[in-house]
Order: C-alpha cells, then sequence, then structure tokens
C-alpha cells in the first residue's frame, strides 16, 4: 500500500533504553526510571471524586469546539491570579494536550514549505510534528551561555515564518526572561515570523517564576497543558491562547480537526484548577528531588548542566565522558540500574554529548538512583 | 500575525441552524431537535462503574501511543463476533476518536496536493481535514441510483490517490455491499490509491448487515469510533485497523502527533464492549425511531429520501420544495419548532436541494417532530 513522504518521522531513539529497562525489569532487576517525562502522581484527589459525580450526574457528550465556558473562564482568570494578565476568556481554547494545540497551531499559521524554527536541544515531538504537515523544522543550536534557549540574531539568519520557544524547556530546564521573550518577540514581529511559545511546565518552577509570552505581547500563540504542574498526563488536555482574530479561525479548525477535546477530562481540569493543595505537595517533592539532584549529580561527576530552572530535569553536557550518548545510556542501564535519557531525540547533532536526567518520580527513587550513579561513576573512573 | 491558506477551512453552515435553536430555546420555545449527530444517551452505566473504579487505583498515566493492549486484543476479537474477520490485533491501534484517525491516515497516506476521493454527499469534516493537511478533497456526485454511494468509475476519472468510503454513511445512511465494496478496493489497487473506509456507525443497523473493507482486502485502513454504538462520544475514543507493514509508521506519528489517546476513554471502551444489554436497548430505540420515521416522513410530504440501511439518519430530496435547504430548514425551525440539517455542509453543490433528519433522541421527541413536520407540510401546502 502506497505511503507519503510526510509520514516518514524519526522513530524515538529513548525507545530502544525504555524498551531495554522493560526487558531488564522482566528478568527480575530493578531499575531506577530517570527517563520519564511524566509525574508519578495521579491527578487531584478531590478533583477526580467531583468527575465521578459529573459521571453520574448525565452523559458527557461532545462540548462546543473551544472547550467548556467555565475552564476557558477559569484559564483565564488564572492568567490574572499567575501573571497579573488580564485575559479574554474568548482567546483561550481549550485542546486535546498540548499535542493537539501544536496541530492547530502549526495548521492555522504555516503553509507547506514554512520554516520554523526550534531551539536545539528541544521537545523531538516539535520537529516531527512540522514534518508530517509538510512544514520544515530548523534547528537553532543553542549554548550553555544563553541558556540553551535561541536568540534574536537566529530568527533573521535562519529566514524563518515562525519561532517556536519553551520555556521551561524540556530537555534542559532553562527558562526565558522577560527581556529574552521581548527580544524574541520583537524579532518576529519585525519580520511578520509567528512566535509560538510552549509553557506546559509553568507552575514547576523554583527559584524564579517563570514569564508568560502574553506578558510581552498579545501577537502570540500560548500553548500549555495539564499534564505537568496539575499531574493529569494521560487525560490529554491543554489549552492555548491566541490573538483576538485568530479565534474563530481556530475555531473552524477545531470543530473538523478534533471536534472536541474529551469533555471527561475538560471537567477533570476545572476540578483540578480548585486543588492547589494536593498539586503543591507534588511541588514540593520536586523541589526536594532536584535538590538532591544539584548536589548529587555533580557528586557523581556530572558537573556540566545546563541551568536547570523549572520542570523535572536536569540536562547534562558528557562530552568528557562519550561521544556515543546512545551506548553510555545503555551501559548506566545495564551496569547502574539507572535509565536515563541520550540527548539524541532532543538534538540530532549534539544530543551525542548530553544525557537528559528527570526527577519526576519519588524521592526514594532519586535517592536510590543517585547513589547507584556515583557508585557506577566511581567505578567507571577507577577502570 | 500571520495567517496559512491551509488554514482557511469552511464554517460549519449547521451552526447557523444550531445557533438559531438555541436562540428560540432562550425565548422560550420548545425545539425538537433533528439536527444532532450524537447518541443521546450516554456511555453504559456499568462501564462507568468500572472506570470509576479504575480511577481510585491509580494515575491514569500515557499509555502507548497504539493503546492499550487489552483493548487493541479486545477489538481483534470482535472483528471475528461481528464478521468472522480473524485479525491480528497488532493491526488494530487506538485513535483520539475518529477525529485522530483521520489525521493519522492522511499523515501516513498522503503528500501535499495528492487528491482524495469523497462520494459526494458525505461527512463534512473530511474535506476539511484534507484541506488543512494541503491535500485536495474531490467531491464525487453519487445518485440515488447507485444508493448515493461511489463508483468504481469515479476513481479512475477523478486520477485519485485516496479514496474514502463510508458505510453506513453520513448524511444518508446508506451501505455498500460486499461486492460493491471489493469493486472500489480493486479499482483502488490497481492505481495504488488508498482506500479508506469509515465504519464509525457500524452497529447501528436494521435490516442487513454493514460489510467490513476487512471481508474484501487487507489493503486498507479502516477508522472505527466507540461514538455511535458505543455511546461514547465525548470521550474521544476510536481505533483504526491498518496493514500490517504500516503499522510502525502510524506508531510513529502517533507518538509524535497524540502521545497517545485518553487513557481514561480507553479503559470505558474496553469495559463498554462488555455491555451489550445496554447498548442493543439503545438500539432498540433507534429502531423504533427509524420506524416512526420511515412511516412519517413520507406522510409528511418528504417521499423522495436516501435508503436508509443504518446510522440514525433520514437524507431526503426536497428539491420539489426549495432550491435553498438553508433557508428552508429556517422555515422549519421558525414555524415547526424542528431543527434539521440542510445538505450545504454534506455537499456544497447538491446540498441546496436535501435535508438531513437526525433520529438519534428520545422516540417521544421523534414522535412529536413527525407530527409538528406533518403540521408544517400541510400548513405550507395549503398556503
Amino acid at each position: 500500500m502506497r505511503n507519503s513522504r510526510r509520514g516518514e518521522v524519526d522513530p524515538f531513539i529513548v525507545m530502544d533504553v525504555m524498551e531495554r529497562a522493560r526487558q531488564a525489569e522482566a528478568a527480575g532487576r530493578h531499575v531506577i526510571h530517570m527517563e520519564v517525562g511524566q509525574p508519578g502522581t495521579g491527578a487531584p484527589r478531590a478533583a477526580l471524586d467531583r468527575l465521578t459525580d459529573d459521571m453520574a450526574a448525565g452523559p458527557l457528550g461532545y462540548t462546543v469546539a473551544l472547550g467548556l465556558p467555565e475552564l476557558r473562564a477559569r484559564i483565564a482568570r488564572h492568567y490574572g491570579e499567575w501573571y497579573d494578565v488580564d485575559l479574554d476568556p474568548a482567546r483561550v481554547v481549550i485542546t486535546a494536550g498540548a499535542s493537539g494545540a501544536f496541530l492547530l497551531a502549526f495548521s492555522a499559521l504555516f503553509d507547506t514549505g514554512d520554516r520554523v524554527g526550534l531551539g536545539a536541544p528541544c521537545y523531538p515531538s516539535y520537529r516531527q510534528i512540522l514534518r508530517a504537515l509538510d512544514l520544515v523544522p530548523v534547528d537553532m543550536p543553542t549554548t550553555l551561555d544563553n541558556r540553551m534557549q535561541p536568540v534574536a540574531a537566529d530568527v533573521d539568519a535562519d529566514d524563518l515564518q515562525g519561532l517556536l520557544v519553551a520555556s521551561p524547556a524540556n530537555p534542559t530546564g532553562t527558562m526565558l526572561g522577560k527581556p529574552e521573550l521581548a527580544v524574541l518577540a520583537d524579532a518576529c514581529a519585525e519580520r511578520d515570523a509567528a512566535l509560538i511559545s510552549d509553557e506546559i511546565y509553568h507552575g514547576i518552577d523554583y527559584e524564579m517564576r517563570p514569564v508568560t509570552a502574553l506578558e510581552v505581547t498579545d501577537e502570540t500563540y500560548v500553548i500549555n497543558s495539564f499534564s505537568k504542574y496539575f499531574s493529569m498526563t494521560g487525560w490529554r488536555v491543554g489549552w492555548m491562547v491566541v490573538p483576538e482574530d485568530h479565534v474563530r479561525r481556530i475555531e473552524r479548525l477545531a470543530q473538523n480537526m478534533f471536534i472536541c477535546p474529551t469533555h471527561a477530562s475538560q471537567r477533570l481540569a476545572l476540578h483540578a484548577m480548585d486543588c492547589p493543595e494536593e498539586l503543591n505537595a507534588n511541588l514540593a517533592v520536586y523541589r526536594e528531588n532536584r535538590r538532591l539532584m544539584l548536589d548529587g549529580l555533580p557528586k557523581a561527576g556530572f558537573t556540566r548542566i545546563a541551568p536547570p530552572d523549572g520542570a523535572f530535569y536536569v540536562y547534562a553536557d558528557v562530552s568528557e565522558m562519550t561521544d556515543d550518548a546512545l551506548a553510555f545510556a545503555a551501559e548506566i542501564l545495564d551496569k547502574a540500574g539507572v535509565a536515563v535519557t541520550p540527548g539524541l531525540d532532543f538534538d540530532p547533532v549534539e544530543g551525542r554529548h548530553w544525557l537528559r536526567f528527570s526527577y519526576a518520580r519519588s524521592t526514594d527513587d532519586i535517592r536510590e538512583g543517585l547513589a547507584r550513579l556515583a557508585r557506577f561513576m566511581s567505578e567507571r573512573g577507577a577502570t
């Protein structure tokens, strides 16, 4: 049967590591999972209870395409509470996770062949979704000096029609400050490139608060999710804030491409926004895990890391230890019993010199994982 | 801010009718809803109870991209039970509704500019999703003589790279028999066009059983949904069966474009497949509604209708009454208090001569709606 060229997206290299970890566990070995990109916690308990009531109250049929009006209003209020941004609920679009938001945003903004800049390293699916839509992902190498984030000069140099930034970023955890975001927004506006701001790790931050692109411009698509801070990964619900004159456009696309996001997930999201205590308790765990990581990783020998401003990742330069992060990750799994992610999925070029360590799971796991890594590195150094 | 050309999809014309109906209800009028395309019933009660248990048992995080293995296996078994087709569960892909399946299928099969044939009238989102992906929807006019379904000659005449068929179809309810499907499959195979078979209304049938494309070929993408027979519209879960050598391709696209379908919805779908009693009770309502429609619509004057083989629609040719189905639908809403769908969304050309009547709601509503239509038509004829 026929195949498309656009459908030839790359496989995830991390899948090999995960399969290897699964095999090790099936063989009876104990593995610490520092490769996972999702919280170990579920949705807030009180929110689940309220969803159970909703399920008893009536059929959860289709919602309108832009999502439940009360959830859109609640998210608009959230921008006032978190960022002191006054946001019209009409600009809020509920989506099938951030994934659904990317599909809508790219379809609304770009035509075949358009070039969209990505700071490398980045979330690998950005590239693959762009390819599947016959758009051109343009990797913009970043440096530790620039906190692993793109700079305005890249926008012009790469002849872009769009720029996608993430703050806090995956895999690095680094954030963009307000001045840096403003400069990028200006650079985009000057050449009519669309600025898309991935803010899905907002709320998972430690020493400084993240800035939403809406603080510097209304001419942007902001993408967020209930998967991380709100701990609702499997529920596939997120949101997008778009310029006022793009709402109808997005509505038409959403009606056709998705009909609506999962109704139950939208209800659960609404309820989860009323559960700050449980969510902040999750955050306290990440905070302690991060403290352990920032102490333990350098002690184990991973000293060159990106500024871990937010999210639950540490991205470490291991170029002094290997030119093959994939093989190195396999070695760490085999010898230390710790699954970590090689950088190759995030950055096809420089990723062979980097590893991503996630601290999304329990503090006990982090402590044990760090002990194993220290032992492994010490033995490795001795050989 | 910049806009794409591909994002310029058409609005749904029916939205005007629905908004008018909403305004009438807000003004205190009672409206019978024969415009809706979704069951009035919710997911099976016992399935919801089991999902509540799942929600208590642990976090419903991401599943693997192809979906829960037990659900894929259960669906494969379903093909044995319903169609006597022996299906490898590895070929079953769980999707974010049929909508998600279309996005995956089109991305996997077609490149920019490829032409995909649709029997007109058809589900309007086919056209709009194709356009959003920079593909070319090609309307193939159908006739009552061919039961409003495309024929093999169309595939060659229109120089297609793909053909999308639906049986039972929306808006007509007509089905394709096994010989007709086989001829279409052969016509596609001869010119290496991909055959996509939309089977989302399977299970909602009355006098003859629907045929799955898998009964005539393995070289096809079959798309199905839990929204209709399984009565789970708002849960956004469906499935796709693809050729064995396309599974890895779809897996990579699904990982990137969706991560996974909603986990809770997948659990609920699995449970719903164990609830045939409640689902068949829903079907008994449709059967009685259909009996009333096939008696009442002709008596009211709607005599020229597509063979209503399945689904819960009757598509009526009203060309003897109007050249403007949109205005006619508005008149029916205003004077009879019955909301119906003009054909224009389904067929931009001939749709001005057709109306779609849905009988998805309660039997009492159908009875009252038919009485109102009969009164309206009688008064209309008398003026």
